[in-house]
Parts: structure tokens; C-alpha cells; sequence
């Protein structure tokens, strides 16, 4: 997408052999690309969140492998990768899925050929996951095209999202966000309320700006406010991303995403779920029972971080000193409060049979195998 | 409540004349009483939140009544005293409910007995809540030891609070927070969950200082967390106060309490609402069609105030400055998602045949008359 008039995607190489990033952790107030030069680098990247997303995980985790390949291309070297890259975020499966392609292909090849290998697989890795986010982008837009079209009395479709599935969680275009940014661009009204996304604030921070930055008119919201908004008729779909998808449609997404998807329900509002293939993990059928859930900082509860009227940054306690915090990065939302799934392929009901019915060649494997 | 040792009420008068109130917006950095000398200040406080919670805001209005006849026991200046109060906050019912307590009554009097007379009914009113909140308390108590006995094997009773409906938010006790106290207070081991609140955040800084203050085990969570939560067993039930109940049971409450209701609902977690009787409003039937709901400023969504590491306090932006933001101050939880009510004449069902079964003086008026 573009920043300032720029093209920019969120993760590339650069001249001298480095991967460039955007360091989203001093977003909205700066736009700050950093290089990683080695795979600690990249795992550092993740786990403190200057990239995040499900999709730019694995994609930088794909790069921190050919990374530590440059360095050193021997199996052990990428047996330790692989353990330091997979430690750093539970909960999204595309990091495992990156890391188990990259290490499957790098470890068939002689040492001397991995790094170049490595590097034109992560590429290919970031390639595919434009075209994945620009195919849900069109699945979606046909759905904000019927909307529309159900209610067209109304000045605009209104849509909440929560959290940041746009283009800095992917490697372009984003998930959740492309059909609002495609949208945009054809032309029809939309208008999106930006749930802040607390503790880490990526929709205040991240969602808002890309959405100023291409445009798209938006409201921001606490995290409180969507029910009262559903109640009141104001909101005509939500959608969201996912980190771990289930093969019977359970969506594991950012902590708050299941209170949303309670009152999307309750009030008739449809609920749907970007879904890119790589995000699917075939193994499970339980979220809820199944899909690890990250515990992060309590700090990141007690303290924010922001910018100061004088431009300068500063990070604030709210809670009292005596009060501990707990901090769950996720929740899951169980497939019966799904309206529908938006993948690849195509618009899917939120079950095995839906994500069968697109995926064929998954039907075969028994959980587990 | 005791704060280091010293017994405190929320609201009190002061020798001088003067009404002192604690100043809650600069909670839990610093414990600050101020002095309101006029009705004009009395009404900042309200408008600003230095106090908020309905049964405090009705007990600060009926001092600010106070105020405005000692200074001028005039009709004219009752009347215009009533109408800067009234003009504060629209949402506690309890606002409305002093105002007109305070008028009725002083328009009998003579000007020369009306100053008297409002400080001896507002100290009234301030001992009405105070023994309202200490009967909510004992009703909820003997629910909690009900819960507790439920789960023997469990160590703890897991109690979930959005906002503060603590001693703050009242002249003392609290409404959601009482059975919190006495529970503690009775040896029954007690953890609360208290929900950060956004945008103003008077879970994190309100309610786990006034818990910390009384030695109550609790972890601050962010608003999206609850669901999680329930669904993984961790809340034995959810209580929360009130701003404003309709005769049928309907609550309207800080903004994404609807949003746990639902969620407890989903989990078979039980959802009571504390109710003081005068955050009834009789006259209403439909809480979602007929209470008005507060817009506040968006700046209260898109900055937070919090202290810094050196202990100033410094105010920081988290959303682009090209982004609006929307200020929602309440939604309504409907009578169908609340397990029960919380009064101080006992426990009822969420409808109007349980609240007339408790205040069948009620029944007789129908409504809007």
C-alpha cells in the first residue's frame, strides 16, 4: 500500500542482504523502517511486536530463517533457528507452518545452496500471501457489494473491526481490511468503526492509520462501545482476522474478538472471518480446548505507551502500583457465531463441511495425521 | 471505607461550609480532597467526573442544592441551580432524582430556612445510600456464600466487575462492590477480576485501588478479556451496578457491560446487577429505546492520562490525529441477560413482577404518570 505516496509492502530485502520492516510498535506517530540482519533480529521483531499479525509472522519468520542460513547453512544452525523463531508467539500457526516449509525444503539441499534457496522461498512465501489477501479482498468486496445493496436508504455500510488485520499484518493489502480498502476504490461508501483494541491499542494505532493513510472514512471506539453500536443499528457487518483457524471453523483472533462476535448475533449483525489458508491449522477441532493461548506482559495492561502533545513519547501507569495484572492475547470464537468464512478460495460456512467443500484436498487427512 | 488507617465517605461537609469530595480523577496516583464552596462547583465535579457513580453524583447534587441556597435561597436561583445540575450528566436516573427531591422540598420553605434545611436533607440522602448500600451488601452476601458453597473444591470464589460500583462511585460501601467487602471481611476467600474500563478507566484505577486499599485478592484485566475467562471456567459470576434500571429490569451501565452480560449468558456464568432503589426509573419500559445514553469527548477515547516513572503525570495520545473517535458513556444490558437484581429490600428477578414483589408501593402508577 501506499504511505505517504510511496509503494510500500511491510516486509522486503534490501540491497545489502538485510530485511527491511516497519517497526509497528511506534506507529501511528512514526513511520519507521528498521533492517533485520540475523535471525535474532527477526525473533526479537516478533516477540516484542514490532511485527505482528499472523500472516507477517510467518512471513518474517520465513526471512529469519534464510537469515540465520546467510550466517551459517548447517543443520544444526537451522534445527536452533527453528527453536528460537517457533518460541517467541504461540498462537498463530503460520509461524510453525513458515518455519516447518522453510526447514522441510532447506534441509533437502546441500549447506551451500540453503541461504539463496532460503531467501527466494521467503519471497515466494510474501508472494503468495498477496495473493491469498488480494483474493479475500475480491470474496469480500462481493459481500460488502450485497450489503449495500440489502440497505441502500442508508449513506453508508458501516463495518467494525477489531484489532489490525490490514496491510502491516500481512505482507500487503491485510485481510479483514482489503475488502474495505478495495471498497474504497470502487467506489462504494463505507465507513469503519476502528475498535481501539486494547492493551496493545493496534486498532488506535495500526487500523486507524492505514485507514487515514488510504482514505477510508472511520471512527475510533473503545472496545466497549461495538454491543451499543449493534444495538442501535449502527454497524452493518463486522469482520475480522484470525490467527488459528480450526478445520471446523473455531477462529482463535485477538483477545475481545468472541465478546463482538456474542453481540454481532444478538442483534442479527453478520459476523465474518478473512481467513487465508495458511492460518488453517487441520490438526484441530476444538478451539477452545485446543489452540494455545498467549499470556504477554502484564505491563502491557498496566502501562501505555503514546505520544505526548510536545511529540515526544511517553509510557504511563493506570492501574495502582499494588495491583497485579493478567494479559491474554487471545480468545476463541466457536464457529456457531460465525456468519461465514472469507478465504481464498472463496465465502465458506464456518465448519469442516464449509471449509471442506473449498479445500478438497484436505478431506482426506484424519486429525492428527 | 478506610484509606491508610483513616475512615473516609465519599461526600462529606466541612466546617467551613464547604462540601469535600475526593478528586477522582487523579485516583490512584494521589489521594486528593478538595473543597466544593458553590453550586458552579459542584457541578464541574460532576461534569468533569472529580465524582461520578450514580448515587454519588445525586448525593453531590443535593450538596450542590445546598450550595446554591446558601448562597442565595432565592425560587430564581433554586431554579437555576437545578437546571445547571440537571444539565451535567444525562444517563444516572439518580441525578434527575435529587434535584427534584431537593426542589420539591425547599419550595415549600420560606427563602430564610431553605440553606438549613438542603444541608440537613442532603446529609439525608448521603445516610439513605449509605444504609442502602449496606443492606445490598448483606442480600449479595448471602448470594456469594450460596456461589462459594457451590464449588467447595475451588479456591477461591472468581467474581468478574466492569467499572467501578465501589465506595467511590456512592457515599460508602458501594452497590456491586459491598458483597465484595463483607465477603472479604467474612473470612470467604475472594478474587476479583476488575475490567480496565475505557475510556476512563475506573476499573483499573478506581476499583483495584479502593480493592487494594481493603486487601482484596485481584488482577487487572483489559475489557476484551472476560469472555476468555468465562469460557475457560475462571468467573463464578459477574455483578456490576447501575446507572439507570427501567421497571422492567433493564440496566443501563457503563459502556460494554451488555457485552459481559453476554458473555456470562453464553457461559452459564451468573450476571447480578446491584440496584439501589433510586437508580430505578419507574416511568421507563424499554432501557435500549428510552434511556438516554451520554456522548462524551472523543479526546477521552484517542488520549490517556496516566504517570509517568518518575511519578509526574503526563497525558498521551494513541490514535492518529487525522482519526475521530466516538464517546459512548453507557449501554443497556436488556432484563433478559441479568440473572438477578440486587436490592436493598432483597433479591428479585430482572422484570417488572420482581421489582413490584419488592417495592409494591410501585404497582399502582402506571406508566408516566
Amino acid at each position: 500500500m501506499n504511505v505517504a505516496g510511496t509503494p510500500y509492502r511491510s516486509i522486503w530485502r534490501n540491497a545489502d542482504g538485510t530485511v527491511g520492516v516497519v517497526d509497528q510498535t511506534v506507529l501511528p506517530h512514526e513511520f519507521r523502517p528498521i533492517a533485520l540482519a540475523s535471525v535474532d533480529d527477526a525473533a526479537e521483531a516478533i516477540r516484542v511486536m514490532r511485527v505482528r499479525g499472523a500472516p507477517l509472522i510467518g512471513a518474517t519468520a520465513a526471512y529469519g530463517m534464510a537469515l540465520a542460513c546467510a550466517q551459517d547453512p548447517s543443520d544444526a544452525a537451522l534445527r536452533s533457528a527453528s527453536a528460537l523463531l517457533a518460541a517467541t508467539r504461540p498462537t498463530a500457526v503460520n509461524l510453525a507452518w513458515a518455519i516447518g516449509d522453510m526447514q522441510a525444503r532447506l534441509g533437502r539441499l546441500a549447506p551451500e545452496r540453503r541461504a539463496e534457496a532460503a531467501f527466494a522461498r521467503a519471497a515466494e512465501i510474501c508472494d503468495e500471501d498477496v495473493a491469498i489477501n488480494r483474493a479475500i479482498g475480491g470474496h469480500g468486496l462481493a459481500l460488502f457489494r450485497a450489503l449495500r445493496a440489502l440497505r441502500p436508504e442508508k449513506p453508508r455500510l458501516d463495518v467494525l473491526t477489531h484489532c489490525n488485520a490490514g496491510w502491516l499484518a500481512t505482507v500487503d493489502w491485510g485481510t479483514a481490511l482489503a475488502p474495505i480498502f478495495m471498497a474504497q476504490d470502487a467506489g462504494i461508501a463505507v465507513h469503519v468503526w476502528v475498535d481501539e483494541t486494547r492493551p496493545r491499542n493496534q486498532g488506535a494505532a495500526l487500523t486507524a492509520w492505514e485507514l487515514a493513510s488510504h482514505g477510508v472514512p472511520h471512527t475510533v471506539i473503545v472496545d466497549n462501545a461495538g454491543g451499543h453500536l449493534m444495538q442501535r443499528g449502527r454497524v452493518d457487518l463486522c469482520i475480522v482476522g484470525t490467527d488459528r483457524t480450526t478445520r471446523t471453523g473455531d477462529v482463535a483472533n485477538k483477545i475481545g474478538t468472541y465478546l463482538k462476535a456474542l453481540a454481532a448475533m444478538d442483534n442479527d449483525v453478520p459476523f465474518y472471518v478473512a481467513v487465508p489458508s495458511p492460518s488453517i491449522d487441520w490438526t484441530m477441532r476444538d478451539g477452545i480446548a485446543e489452540i494455545p493461548i498467549e499470556e504477554r506482559p502484564p505491563s502491557e495492561v498496566t502501562h501505555v505507551t503514546g505520544q505526548t502533545d510536545s511529540g515526544t513519547t511517553a509510557r504511563v501507569r493506570l492501574a495502582p502500583a499494588a495491583s497485579p495484572a493478567a494479559n491474554f492475547g487471545f480468545d476463541v470464537t466457536p464457529a456457531r457465531l460465525i456468519t461465514a468464512l472469507i478465504t481464498e478460495r472463496g465465502v465458506c460456512a464456518a465448519s469442516e463441511a464449509g471449509l471442506l467443500a473449498l479445500f478438497p484436498e484436505r478431506g482426506a487427512r484424519a486429525v492428527g495425521e
